[in-house]
């Protein structure tokens, strides 16, 4: 195939070669990018009298063609054009002529993928915050009903003590709120404009960096152009915010996948977002939560990938680095639809407030309240009083019963500093209202918390 | 949607759910074996009379419809069908009626993409060495005609000892040899065939599992059905196959994309398989070792998914293994197009021998002869040796000039009981012949080591 | 300080560079492979007429008490030796003299690591398949009490149908089993003699490279020693195999975490394989369990640290390689006390059949059977038979009862074809002894499941 | 072995659990924090009124005496301790009685580990910033030195367009910067006390979490504790921005290591930090990159080993993320050295300007410069002038010489628009030179950059 490059070579490239080599069949997904990219880069060399007012109205016309082409499924993408600058380019100038041409004076296919990739990837940082502020609002909503409902709060899976459900869909809250964070702290970091780097040298021509990078919405230009044209590092950062996130989905995912079985029966996903058996007829499956804890790996994979492909690249641009895109892509989907999907199996499930309250009354939950109330009410060292507990326990055990209901005199029998006040303090309902320390599980103290991520997502 | 799965639900399943939970995109790529695996399964029902021969002839020439629907591009793909499974027997029952609809009869999704995928990986563990074969030929073709050609071994990327360009194939040759018994060893380990164990447990209809397993070429039936519809080994296995096989192709990689530049200018690949610059009109870039290199690390990535969604794992399906095929569909196209092209750059590529051999005049290619020679012909312990080597070294460079090229009086005021005879050593020629220990590099064992590649093909 | 290589160095190493380079401190664990090679060195260098018998004798002499002095701790390894290798040849030249300088002809440190590091893997191969037929051993004692023992089998985490708990175990049997070939596979695979390889390039002395490998058990010798020097598969394979293994036991962990929840109760681990609570006096943890889920992180790590060693390394040595030990001695050490703990608390847990047993109550268990009953008996194609059943099951639902309960009469008013024979179908314990096929959960199939394990162990 | 949590259990734990379950023989590193942490414990208690100002003063004179133990080594770690909390309360009992036992009111292991482990990861965010600097200072001092130093500009390893070496320097400058950024980032992000979360849901005593986030340097305190007790973002964020950052520096190193061969020799690192080989006498190895290139995969290894921990671990403590602490350890002291050591081999290293210089008349450097030539004085479309350029390059070679020494009259004959004017344009001088676009690498333009890095890092 004739390339744009081949001044210089005998014999074209092989098909075999074009088909390995082309990156246009997805990197095509950045033509919005390339062909803003473009413009801007073509306003600025008209004000700096590089182009002719003439030509500029001309590949401004020409490039409007071109993406109404593209929108409407006309363009024709083929292989041998390599990536998308070229199959752009090409067309411009089949459309424009010679006008065409000179729009790739002052740049490089480098600084043009380092341009769109990173316009695509600082746009995705924001949509998925976005997207994750639709989802907490709807954990808010399904928290503020459930700031009385008790739920045994588990260590090691084991009963531990009880707090409420809004409690514990708080620590989600949190969780996504620091993803967000992440999110918006690389967008910040990363807002850079690479435009006008060239091949990697930067360039002789009387370019304005400082013009296209505010037609782009960048914050500034980049320092040094060697860097610019071999920097990954805002494609690393979006893969471990993904990962991340996705690491704290699929918990979330675990827990509605165990609340969702028989022995947990918690929560009980809607018909609209579970599926079905082909030969077990009574099953209903949590495929959602499922899926969305599988997900995990290929977001994982991509982020190992590009780390794996950057390590030891010696400057500037190498090839290797065309291998960034696809991972990129998967995982930024993989994310959206993740987000969506959970958003509205949580909107629609089923919360079995019954359930969890009775789980409550298994497993001993007041313990630690038992020992609080040595310590405070009988000025016993915490360590003695946690021993004395667990005779508690141990005995409660024995009788078959759980702690909050032992009567007195089991426990006046294992340390007669017991007194009747202790009854209060192994009730289940005291036992979550008690914890009223700053971020505890007490309906108060959860309420207080689900303000405070309502005004988080006011106030972004 | 309606579902084959929905009697007990109330609500259909949403749109957004059927886009994220489904897997007939990608899975259909498995078609030819999931009618071939429908195939032996009605032929076996029909022995074991669950079929009649009439519903197996009917159910035999609706499959072979189907398949021939979907080779000719008519078969319609559709998202709500959830899985190849479904979309194909949906076909199958609209083309013969109630015939089809007994196809099902024990067995489970759960076991049908269990052999579907198994059978699809075993096979391209085989298709794979086929390739690896075809590549290695080529690199005996290659350094058949270099067993004389000088080059400099590296250790640490200096000039070590000096080896001959066949010798130095042979090592790739010896990597590429162990990754075809990996996939070997791989298949015979996991030709066992899952199917007949439907969900999980298997089923109280009449099967005949040795029946199907010869069918399909499997060596042997599962032992236990839980663990067969939830073993995802054989995946994994080919995923680290391939990542290994990677590793070594990228080594090799690296070494063409240095052995590329002017620096070293020790080949120069053909412009079939190069690519030039949009800017920078006098490059020639090896694109495709650079590449190779690159997509080592979305092989090594997939495998790091795998493992990531098959950890802690309850049994026996879950939903998340569904995320096991893209991966592998990937890393296996990878595997054979990398094959592909690598064969074809090493074919074509120009081998330029002169400046080969010049570099072996660099760097005191023969300091460990001189040591050597100390040790046989003075009987100085080899620390020793190495020591005063060392100062012979150190006087060349001062001299501005290579060892072998020193003259004798030098070496005789480092150390006086040198010889005339030590300048026979000191030829950069009789060093690489002098290796001449099993393995060694001399030009009679680099060719016994060819003829050994060359009986490892032909045997297979 | 002063090092081995010095001769032509003219500023001594710093002693940061010591500290960052030296492999000593970890590569020492390899002492006793690295005496084995020297001693098996000595010996054909003597019978080559290259040591005299009175050398060997002395080497040997030498070596024996460098052994004894590192068992006894009396050896002092100085981070200034660099490595393992430096540290016992200064060592033996201090104690026998000249003799000791000699040892080293024809060798380099790249082949004794090479030899070193490679016997280390494959007798841990062997050991870590001792190890897994220890624990396979256990779980055998365990299921064969428990072939009538009723346990939900579970799809997506939700009761699909019933299945004995040695079946289940059986699943565990089968992965082992795999584990243990792979292993096996390896070490045949990798049972080849580096020895002789000298630096990269074979040597000019005359050795015999098919003693040395016969000294040390290998079977044969490498081909060539270009990559043999390189080569790091066999490291690769085996952090490969126990990372399968890990996910193994990670997916059996998971099991019994969950099933020592207050939600499912189906096992309860003993006090010596549990922990408490510092807080919580009532809390007993399933750490065992917990840890072994977790350290399958590490394994994985490793593999994934080494892929990216290796990844585009160029020929022959470089000094990355050296970053292949640390990982690989980890994830041994992690299988081995992973299999060790794992048996044990698998050994003393406590199976809580009546739990297990009443689970099968709930979720509809022997809906598949009504399925197959209506295909079977009334002629019915599954596909109908399954959606017959879906109604079955959500009339259940509403009367609040199991399927396995439900009065014929609620059952022909869904379809009139169904007869009185229904109810044994129903039945739970009917249901898992139905399933004959090969492979299946019926008690009969379980126990000829267990006997083919125990033969496999045997005939190993 | 009798433990703090002991009261129910009737068997005490065994040998092997101990062995495998403790992380007192690691996560005793934080002794530090953890003591640090229980006097701002005490404190709060003491102010609260819950600990008497009499216990409040044992507790510290207690706890300042067991760090005067462990620092001078007297303090004996146990592994039937567990960790390193129970290690500190029991010797803090022996010494000062009950009033230790009191120290445990109000909170848990779950959030002592918590607030130990962030504060180191913390401080290490902080501490690696400082060597960063350091790195980056040293490199300022070498790239001053070569503002004029002409080396080729690469893309894919081949010669593209002539640079200066400080702005190849300055490339790394601006890789280090944004790694400095991230570790900031994330140390603002995660600057949160956990203490006085308890074991997950707070606690009902009387706590001051704001006295001892303040007393301990946090900036904030947690809002949900469920939440706290299971984050690990801040461990997995700090091996993210440690494996970008060894990502730089396994580019840097790959370069050093090409620059350091006989086919570059750009650079000659010091003896002081290079190496020799055992067997070749004339080697001198460049070690020190090699390993940093290595080290890359263990940081990559341990990321990736954290992520699959985490991965679908239910709320809230779970034993499995006891394994978070050793990667990151490993990976922190894995950056301190290498920075320093990376740090210590440019200070020394030789910079041969004279050869990187040279390299600059091979590969036709100036063919960009040429096709800008055309498109500036005789306006020709760019497109058209890569293609004339491309014309030029081929002559060149044909001729055997650099395109900066081709005479005019072969340029005309390829087209005659080119006038005498154009010499100015292909000489390699002027070439660098012209790159006057912001970030571009012209001598002006890089002391800029080499400006902006110091008044950064001054800014500091």
């Amino acid at each position: 195939m004739e390339k744009m490059w081949s001044g210089r070579f005998s014999a074209g490239s092989s098909n075999l070669l074009d088909q390995f080599n082309a990156s246009i069949m997805f990197d095509r997904k950045l033509y919005r990018e390339d062909i803003e990219g473009s413009l801007a880069h073509a306003q600025m060399l008209a004000k700096q009298g590089i182009l002719t007012a003439d030509e500029l109205s001309q590949i401004t016309q020409g490039l409007t063609q071109v993406k109404e082409e593209i929108e409407s499924g006309l363009f024709e993408w083929k292989i041998s054009d390599e990536d998308l600058h070229m199959g752009i380019e090409k067309r411009l100038t089949a459309i424009i002529g010679d006008a065409g041409k000179k729009l790739h004076t002052a740049r490089s296919r480098n600084d043009q993928i380092a341009v769109d990739f990173r316009r695509y990837v600082l746009r995705k940082n924001l949509e998925i915050v976005d997207a994750i502020k639709l989802l907490m609002q709807e954990i808010l909503v399904v928290a503020s009903k459930h700031t009385e409902t008790l739920i045994p709060g588990m260590t090691h899976l084991q009963h531990a003590q009880p707090v409420n459900f809004a409690f514990h869909l708080g620590a989600y809250l949190s969780m996504f709120k620091r993803d967000i964070e992440r999110f918006e702290s690389s967008h910040a970091r990363n807002n850079v404009s690479p435009l006008g780097c060239a091949a990697l040298a930067g360039t002789p021509h009387k370019i304005d960096r400082d013009m296209t990078a505010q037609l782009l919405g960048f914050d500034s230009v980049s320092v040094n152009c060697l860097d610019t044209v071999s920097d990954r590092d805002f494609a690393l950062e979006i893969l471990f915010s993904i990962s991340t996130m996705m690491m704290h989905i699929s918990r979330l995912s675990e827990e509605l996948v165990m609340w969702s079985s028989y022995e947990f029966k918690f929560v009980e996903l809607s018909d609209e977002y579970s599926t079905g058996s082909s030969i077990m007829p009574q099953k209903k499956n949590p495929d959602v939560p499922e899926l969305l804890r599988g997900k995990t790996g290929r977001v994982y994979g991509s982020l190992m990938g590009l780390l794996t492909v950057m390590k030891a690249l010696p400057l500037a641009y190498n090839k290797d680095t065309q291998e960034d895109k696809e991972g990129v892509f998967d995982a930024v989907e993989t994310a959206e639809i993740s987000l969506e999907i959970l958003k509205e199996a949580i909107k629609t499930m089923q919360v079995k407030e019954q359930n969890m309250n009775s789980a409550c009354k298994v497993g001993h939950l007041s313990a630690t309240d038992l020992a609080d109330y040595l310590v405070q009410k009988c000025d016993i060292p915490f360590r003695e009083a946690h021993f004395i507990t667990g005779k508690a326990v141990a005995k409660s055990e024995e009788l078959k019963i759980d702690l909050s209901d032992i009567e007195l005199k089991y426990l006046q029998e294992i340390d007669k500093r017991i007194g009747e006040d202790v009854l209060e303090f192994l009730s289940i309902d005291n036992s979550m209202n008690a914890r009223t320390s700053a971020g505890g599980t007490s309906t108060q103290r959860t309420k207080e918390q689900l303000e405070y991520f309502r005004n988080f997502l006011k106030e972004k």
